[in-house]
């Protein structure tokens, strides 16, 4: 509670995994006032010596300011901070890896104790924070007032991209990016797998496989989301349903010839050949959405 | 068989599927003199109009020049079209999609005819074919004279890449970026998934999925090549395999409550916890690549 206008506003961060440790250095190296609290102690003590005043317990971090970040372990070890803690006129921005069923509960609880909720998902590992050139960020949704109250904070340590009310919604794009990604390290995997035993070198094929997903990524999502929300799922087809699932057993039996187990590649060919038995050869892959849902 | 200097080497193309039509283009634009044959032949007559030599058959079609491009459905319609044609003398292209295997032995089947050899896995689909911006590109291996002595004409229609004198190594590398592709494809589906049914727009979070697949993919890919050719997973390791598979139930919950099927990122994730379960917490995910390879 500084006097002067032009005073860095003070911010409580609740928990120094490797995440809360490098938001806590971004807050800090801007001149932020920062109080931070862990459930281990040690973690804290390497903060106070850069400046960090360092909570007994977490109500006292909560207690000290009005702006109050969560960046814990999980849901439960949030639920678990906050007993019994008073939120009175609290904002608290929960920046814990949860579902988007995990954030609208917490939202709900949060709010029923007097306090605003903002959900964030942070789109950024550890080194990639206070980086700005890393190109990292957040996405955040809940409270509007909150988030407008707060984006010049809250942009310290990460991009910050709000996408709605819905307190879910940021948990949502997270999980969803997040998915795909690992889709894509599958499909890296079998990848490499399949050139593994030959005297073919990872490093030099490398820039290859990364140009190549880089590459199809763009046209490929956009074409998706372009044809679900339209409905028709045969405009704009570069290469249609049938000549693709036609294409299939040559990548299932590279897989086989080259002794790599197609265990990454076969469940979403499955759902080509599902498809194509419903659907209409002359159709995008975008039919694939709709058997997931089933 | 032209008598001055400066005339384009002619091409003889077998084939004329979409892929076929645009190769058959692409060099005529170019003025490559140009004799085709398909087994089908309403396909040619559009190319007659446009200056192409039409042969009545495959025999007429390879006797009429030394380079001999084909471009067909599968490789059992090679051996089909090749069967009983003299190819002595030929310089023979493979650019029709099939396995290392299958490429090896049609290699084998060629040279033994007294023909060159050369395999080609073609990255573009059609609409790539003769416009350089779009920046398609085809895998070569084989003979790297044959390579040498045409890569001028090679690259009418799309930029050139040799990898090597094993002739299967082409369609190697052609097949496994697919591979990554399709698993990136699943990555994605399931994302659109997990919006599906929420108050998100598909084509305003498009860019958003596209744009982290593409950031994401050229470290991950760069990391796991080093980390393969090292032998040793520890180096560089960002977010460890110990880290992100405590992350994947939060994944498969979102999933599961947003009613989206868990069998596209489901089997990555196994592996994850086999890998963790016999190597170490420290690791990155690329142990992934050696149980496929069991």
């Amino acid at each position: 509670m500084t006097a002067h206008t032009n005073a860095k506003t003070p911010v409580t961060l609740l928990g120094l995994g490797a995440m809360g440790t490098a938001l806590a250095r971004a807050w800090l190296a801007a001149g932020h006032p920062l109080t931070v609290w862990n459930r281990t102690a040690a973690r804290a003590e390497a903060l106070a010596a850069e400046g960090a005043t360092v909570a007994p317990d977490a109500a006292a971090a909560v207690a000290a300011n009005d702006l109050v970040i969560v960046c814990l372990l999980d849901d439960a070890s949030v639920g678990a901070a906050l007993d019994g803690v008073d939120l009175t006129g609290k904002d608290v921005v929960d920046l814990t890896t949860t579902t988007p069923a995990q954030a609208r509960a917490r939202a709900a609880s949060v709010t029923s104790r007097g306090a605003r909720h903002l959900d964030g998902g942070i789109m950024a590992v550890p080194p990639m924070i206070g980086v700005p050139e890393a190109g990292g960020y957040v996405f955040y949704s809940g409270s509007p007032e909150l988030f407008e109250t707060y984006r010049h904070v809250l942009a310290v340590p990460a991009g910050t991209r709000f996408v709605g009310s819905d307190p879910g919604h940021a948990a949502l794009h997270d999980v969803a990016l997040l998915s795909a990604m690992y889709g894509m390290f599958a499909g890296v995997a079998h990848a490499f797998a399949l050139i593994r035993k030959e005297d073919v070198d990872p490093v030099a094929f490398a820039p290859l496989l990364s140009e190549w997903i880089s590459a199809m990524a763009g046209p490929h999502v956009t074409r998706t989301a372009d044809q679900l929300k339209s409905g028709d799922y045969t405009t704009n087809v570069v290469s249609n349903l049938g000549m693709q699932t036609a294409g299939t057993p040559t990548f299932l039996s590279t897989a086989r010839g080259q002794g790599v187990s197609p265990e990454l590649l076969a469940p979403y060919f499955d759902l080509m050949r599902r498809r194509l038995a419903e659907g209409s050869p002359e159709e995008d892959l975008t039919g694939v959405v709709d058997l997931l849902l089933r």
